[in-house]
């Protein structure tokens, strides 16, 4: 078998084999095949696809290259969650202190991020003297213990995915449902959960913006988990405006408390609850998805949500006093207000434009050796189909300089479209993806 | 503008602006893009194409990276003759003194092979002493003085070429019509010639081995080739068997000049004529394709066919008394002839194989730097169509060993199939396409 028979197969469109698809994954993991070998291989799957057998071996293929988690000694069914993200997404850091206070083990790994704004790792950084670095053995022990661990890798997670996701970076190959797949899933599955919550977006900030692709994505990615053996359910939940209200790593962490307290409600909560009840209900912790959430309502009101989110800083080596005083969290020098200057309504966002808002602010990176200044980014005070006065707040922006707020809220006022007519609000949630199919919500 | 963006767009089944396509060609051959990027563009390339336009501009920017000859200094009109390759098939050495003796220029420039036998190069340096590495000015100054010149490339032809080439063979993306049309065309533009003749073959020893692939790319290199300003045809050849009775380097030469001394006839006299009959045409040295034909038929009934090649051989250094004498020419020590040994009709030939036999004799180079055989090969003693007896000749080996004649007598056998029913003949031509169209032969 020859790396060249094995592009060949591919460009005339027919299905690899188990053992191609291996050779494939185990040459991306030790580079043994030049990259542009690699590069004619990408470029021929994201065009001519990949069957979902083929991606369920990909994805197999490439969570063997490299370090498994062992949960086994974790009691209970370990469900994990998946987003494959947004602007101000902080749905783990409100559901894994829920779910876990509800009975339900939460071992999350989770991922830094490359874009707008940080990703679970960096929100959580955030939170003064929080470490994310365990070993898989102190991670163990921590669920163990309080019930709820999010960390980063504890091992060698699917190096294959680290050589192809870069590639797929320089020749645009990142948007090919087969690859983006077997990139989320083989991580998933190396680390170590028994079922699997995806959260996949829909809209002007998501990776798919259309929500049919969405819903194909969905499908293939619960087809090749429940392919893999893991009970696998998505949401398709919609990225129309930012989930939350506030952008930027400490703003978010503090919308997560604020949350938990009792003091915040909206999307992001009325997202993770949803969210949350899937993994309940996976865990065989719930009977049906209102019993979860109604679960997941009680947990939130009575503080044993907030409580467990303490534990979880205090296990870590965070200062759990954030969780009563948000003000202990890093703040930015410079705050400012701006108003909306105009009446109408609120007929749309670009997600992403406000995204990378965040980004310009020093919230998010640009290369992955660029630092995150965690105070940065803003609250956004309209939401999509709200009827304004020149006087209603439009956003509070927390930035490091005076420069930084007038870039900031230029882009935030570009990447708003009004209405003098009434807008319908955003949806939230659009379509539920199982095994067995496709219910639109 | 960034390579991404380009790969970007060809993944989308955009065509490429003319800038684009500059930039592509240029980093090829600067290499100031990374190889990965190059093999993602190729495959997209191949798998989504490129308009006759797009293929233009990219034969146009192929062809401006490297140098052009400059043949204004020669009377007439300079047409060259390119064929797609093939076995046995020697058209060059028949024709190209035969057009010469007719009165147009003929200032060709020819490749080395890789593949089953050598290039029309390797098969001109098997004449003792012959050179084909010359100067422009020696090249120009040959033609001038005697009408007909064929050497090795005089400058640095298209080098965008060299790197696309080598990377398209190992990233599967050799049989792209765009992409096998821009390769050849850049380099034959490069040339410098008025007009072109292109050989197209199809069959079983063919780049393409159906036909209606073979008319798709014979339409697109004439409809560029006349889109570069350049009168172009195509005649569409058969390759179904070798196309003369002769396979390796100077059994090839020794056939051209049978033909020339009027010693031989069969297919690969009746292709030449063909071919250069419709150079004769493209010259304006005839009025029509058969009176080119009866014109070139007189060159070689008067021997002033093989008088011109004498001339040629002579003023490359090499030794001319090989046209009254193809003992003069390398001898290979072992020569052994093989009978068909049973009764039937010649039912068809997989000539890819025969190529292959010939190659492994040491007739044809596996890689770059292989030393070629001029003395070893084969002669086919049998036409598709043709009835034998056992002791029919089916061929006549001449081999470095004894090991060797029967290794080659085996594959020879093995690509040879028999029916007991009579047979067609093999066709030579089937189509001719020009710039209006394509008429069935």
């Amino acid at each position: 078998m020859t790396m060249l028979e094995i592009i060949e197969k591919k460009k005339l469109g027919k299905a690899l084999s188990p053992a191609e698809i291996q050779f494939f994954a185990e040459a991306a993991a030790q580079k043994s095949v030049p990259d542009y070998q690699l590069a004619a291989l990408l470029m021929a799957i994201r065009l001519n696809g990949m069957t979902d057998e083929e991606t369920t071996e990909l994805t197999l293929a490439m969570r063997d290259t490299g370090d498994v988690a062992d949960l086994s000694s974790l009691p209970g069914v370990k469900v994990d969650k998946h987003s494959t993200g947004g602007v101000g997404d902080t749905t783990t850091l409100v559901l894994a202190p829920l779910v876990a206070a509800c009975g339900a083990p939460v071992a999350k790994m989770s991922g830094r991020g490359l874009g707008h704004t940080g990703g679970t790792l960096d929100k959580l950084e955030s939170i003064p003297g929080l470490r994310v670095s365990l070993t898989e053995e102190e991670f163990i022990r921590q669920v163990k213990e309080i019930g709820v661990a999010v960390v980063g890798q504890t091992g060698r997670l699917a190096p294959a995915d680290k050589t192809l996701y870069a590639l797929r970076d320089v020749t645009s190959t990142v948007d090919s449902i087969p690859l983006i797949v077997s990139s989320i899933l083989s991580k998933k599955l190396a680390a170590g959960s028994d079922a699997i919550v995806l959260d996949v977006k829909t809209g002007s900030g998501a990776l798919m913006q259309r929500l049919e692709d969405s819903i194909h994505l969905a499908q293939m990615m619960v087809n090749v988990g429940t392919l893999a053996g893991k009970p696998t359910l998505a949401l398709i939940s919609g990225m129309d405006q930012p989930l939350g209200t506030h952008v930027g790593n400490a703003l978010e962490v503090k919308e997560a408390i604020d949350i938990l307290a009792g003091r915040a409600g909206g999307d992001l909560k009325e997202v993770s609850l949803t969210l949350g009840g899937y993994m309940l209900v996976l865990a065989g912790l719930a009977q049906d998805h209102p019993q979860a959430v109604a679960q997941l309502t009680a947990a939130l009101e009575s503080g044993a949500g907030l409580e467990k989110l303490k534990q979880m800083i205090a296990a870590q080596g965070g200062d759990p006093r954030v969780c009563d005083d948000v003000g202990l969290l890093p703040q930015a020098p410079v705050k400012k207000t701006v108003l909306c200057g105009r009446e109408g309504y609120v007929a749309g966002m670009d997600t992403m434009a406000l995204g990378t808002a965040a980004q310009t602010m020093g919230a998010g990176r640009t290369r992955v050796e660029d630092q995150i200044d965690y105070s940065v980014g803003y609250v956004l005070r309209v939401r999509v189909g709200d009827r304004v006065t020149p006087e209603t707040p439009l956003c509070e922006l927390h930035a490091r300089t005076e420069e930084d707020t007038a870039r900031a809220e230029a882009a935030i006022r570009q990447a708003i479209s009004w209405s003098d007519a009434p807008c319908e609000k955003a949806k939230n949630f659009y379509a539920l993806v199982t095994s067995s199919g496709v219910t639109r919500l």
